[in-house]
């Protein structure tokens, strides 16, 4: 079973599994369009989810580095990190604590 | 802040914040169709929703009353009722133990 979170703040900023998994592939790709590759998702898509986390929160979650040997090159901010911690602490314990139930529901479905 | 918790199930089945809130209003209201309506919901996507987890889990969560006075209500079954109260558990169990993380989460979303 996957388990999906999703947080919706108010304002509208919802922040969710890809979102989540996009910050955690630019922290280890070192750039956005290299993320977005290693998640099979578009050049375009990638910018727009940064573009969202960045507008969302307070600080920016991803900073781009200008110029340099790096250049287009992009990081995650410490608020980034913060920000993907927290989020999979939740998942984490979800799974953790929720385990009866998860495991309950699981035997519920239908076997196919 | 809302919360919004998917579970996929392994065979493509998902529960959700949705079909929770379905499951409830069935059995508030008795029938699907005033059941997607209190909700805001078209009544072939309530129907849609019900026949989706009929089929994916083993046991039907709802049960349509055939004929007599209440001839096309419906009613949430035993299983119905066990999924909708884990699901809300899990949702509930979430908040709590994850309220640290929730509100810095929450403190870090840019104020608008």
């Amino acid at each position: 079973m996957q388990l999906k979170l999703r947080l919706e703040f108010d304002g509208g900023l919802v922040m969710g599994p890809g979102k989540a998994a996009l910050l955690e592939a630019i922290g280890r790709e070192g750039s956005i369009a290299a993320a977005g590759r290693a998640l099979g998702m578009s050049y375009k898509r990638a910018w727009s989810l940064v573009e969202e986390m960045n507008a969302g929160f307070a600080a920016p979650l991803v900073l781009a580095a200008r110029g340099g040997q790096k250049g287009g090159g992009a990081e995650v901010s410490a608020a980034g990190a913060e920000v993907l911690a927290r989020f999979r602490a939740l998942e984490a314990r979800l799974l953790a604590d929720g385990e009866e139930d998860l495991r309950a529901l699981g035997d519920m479905v239908r076997r196919k």
